[in-house]
């Protein structure tokens, strides 16, 4: 990749600030964690592996900066940090994985002393990090088999290198064909309101040479109904036991249409997406946003002004409109609870 | 209506800008056909019956600036006025319908001098301005008992009073059933690329104080899904003799949606916008605009440049998907080829 979602720096964290591009490639140096949590909450960084990422550099920027040595003090600033982190945003799980796996570390160590502690915090975000590339690279691996010569693939969002430390979910699967000398196209939903494929996947793709054409979300119906998509891959916020998967809003229109047209839907995401606490989609809490986020683009206003406006962030695919999800261990089938268990079990690579 | 979408002035042609809306409320004085035809391939004015109009009142204007007695050049020179509106926009069959009129007018009154054909064809171009009115207003009649009490809406684009001479399709219908005192709710399309839905659809309504929530064309799957839409209507630019349905991109993705969830789609739109000649929707031409309309918004990039992009400005719903058409002789059900013979032979309302 020619750019960085994310990098950690010594005395801070550096942030591609999502929300300049395509226009504008400029970083965020965030030198606390409250800076990092508005970055997470105002999606300069988005994407349920990118946030995760986030979240747990943010800890350990805190766990640095934190101006005591008495461990108990330390573990109740940290504890706050945590709280804030998990309040940035509600839908993605790899947000709370990613803090739990902080947590896990700070019980570990409560034997250490502060400074120790703050060695292994750094460390274990360092390794959230360099673990999330290498999952991306492998969901590509598993996944870039989905994808014959000639496919015509149809994205949602953006579940990029920009959606991840590095490299990418939906379209690591799309690099990782690439790289295998496949030559194919990609549609990109605009994705509104937030214009993530129109402004991210669009850019990613660009700076990739891959061949792609932009499309309006409403566009992808009547592009399937022609024939021209074969292949859906989109990525996930959260995946319940089940299979249902939530996803940036529009994703699940496009499974639909997906079934309507006999077009495989495929969702790509790291195992830290799924969340083994719930059992259904039902139990996902699904995001809002500010309604200027529809009424408004680029921070003009679109529509008159005290229109009424409705914007949750994602929606929930059920399992049963998808054909696989792609993951570092392999790609999962159906029932998605059943083989989920199994892989869960199998150390090595599920097939 | 608080607004005019086309009037005729003695020396020209007023038209409400539609790109400058809801921002701005501008009119277009138009003093030649030219600058008619260029209102409608612009988009300043837009909809099947309203490009119909403004086509006729084009040619009134020009009719009565032609600087000839002679009436072979008059004729001739009206002919390149036919063609040069017959050249604005390919998919609305309302522009050819409005033409055709026109066209035989010119063939009705061959014995008559220049000065009573220039009259015949600004009469005719005021009849078919306040036919449509007409049309819509029972277009709202026989549509509005479609709308039950507590109904939420979803409409898609702008088949409203700016889409027509006043008063509107779709949102004819809904007027007609606000009119009779019904409450319901109305989810609007924000329709991209256009933002049709957002900008004139949301202030249509707004004007009209009808209850309405702006949502991406992205979130009418899941507002199915969750049961918060119950009814489908659209506007169409063009029906094929099966009932094969033109309309705004979109609309195929909408109706598929319907299906899906069994929320009932139905078409509302003057019989003018049938057209007899066409057997299915595989023989409506579909115009493809600039690509700038996906990759700008208000003139402002929001695409990567150099991106690529497609920009159909209409898809076609198949016959299959539609419960019925809305049209001011009556709801046409299937079958609709065999039930549209019989609207034709019957003097008054079908049903």
């Amino acid at each position: 990749m020619k750019f960085k979602t994310i990098e950690w720096k010594d005395d801070g964290v550096r942030i591609l600030d999502q929300r300049k591009l395509p226009g504008q490639v400029r970083y965020l140096e965030c030198k606390d964690a409250l800076s990092v949590a508005k970055a997470i909450r105002t999606m300069a960084i988005r994407g349920a592996p990118a946030i995760g990422v986030a979240a747990a550099m943010g800890i350990a920027l805190a766990a640095q900066k934190i101006r005591t040595h008495r461990q108990e003090l330390f573990r109740k600033e940290i504890e706050n940090v945590f709280t804030q982190m998990g309040q940035t945003r509600p839908t993605a799980v790899n947000l709370f994985w990613a803090i739990n796996r902080m947590r896990r570390i700070l019980e570990q160590v409560n034997t250490y002393g502060v400074e120790q502690t703050r060695m292994r915090l750094v460390d274990e975000a360092l390794l959230i990090h360099k673990e999330d590339i290498e999952v991306n690279k492998k969901i590509g691996e598993h996944g870039k088999r989905l994808i014959r010569n000639g496919a015509r693939i149809l994205t949602h969002c953006n579940a990029g290198a920009l959606a991840t430390a590095g490299y990418g979910t939906a379209l690591g699967v799309i690099y990782a064909a690439r790289d295998e000398g496949k030559r194919f196209h990609v549609f990109v939903d605009e994705t509104r309101p937030m214009l993530q494929g129109c402004r991210l996947t669009a850019w990613e793709l660009a700076q990739e040479k891959i061949p792609a054409t932009l499309i309006t979300d409403s566009m992808a119906g009547v592009l399937m109904a022609q024939g021209k998509i074969n292949l859906v891959i989109v990525g996930a916020d959260r995946i319940a036991r089940n299979g249902d998967t939530a996803n940036k809003i529009g994703t699940y229109g496009v499974a639909v249409l997906s079934r309507w047209h006999h077009v495989p839907f495929y969702v790509a995401a790291p195992t830290s997406t799924i969340d083994f606490a719930i059992a259904s989609g039902k139990e996902i809490p699904i995001e809002e946003r500010p309604k200027e986020e529809v009424t408004h683009i680029g921070g003009r206003r679109i529509a008159p002004s005290g229109v009424n406006a409705f914007n949750p962030a994602f929606d929930v695919t059920p399992h049963s409109l998808i054909e696989g999800i792609i993951t570092e261990k392999g790609v999962l089938r159906k029932p998605f609870e059943k083989n989920l268990k199994k892989m869960l079990k199998s150390k090595n690579s599920f097939f």
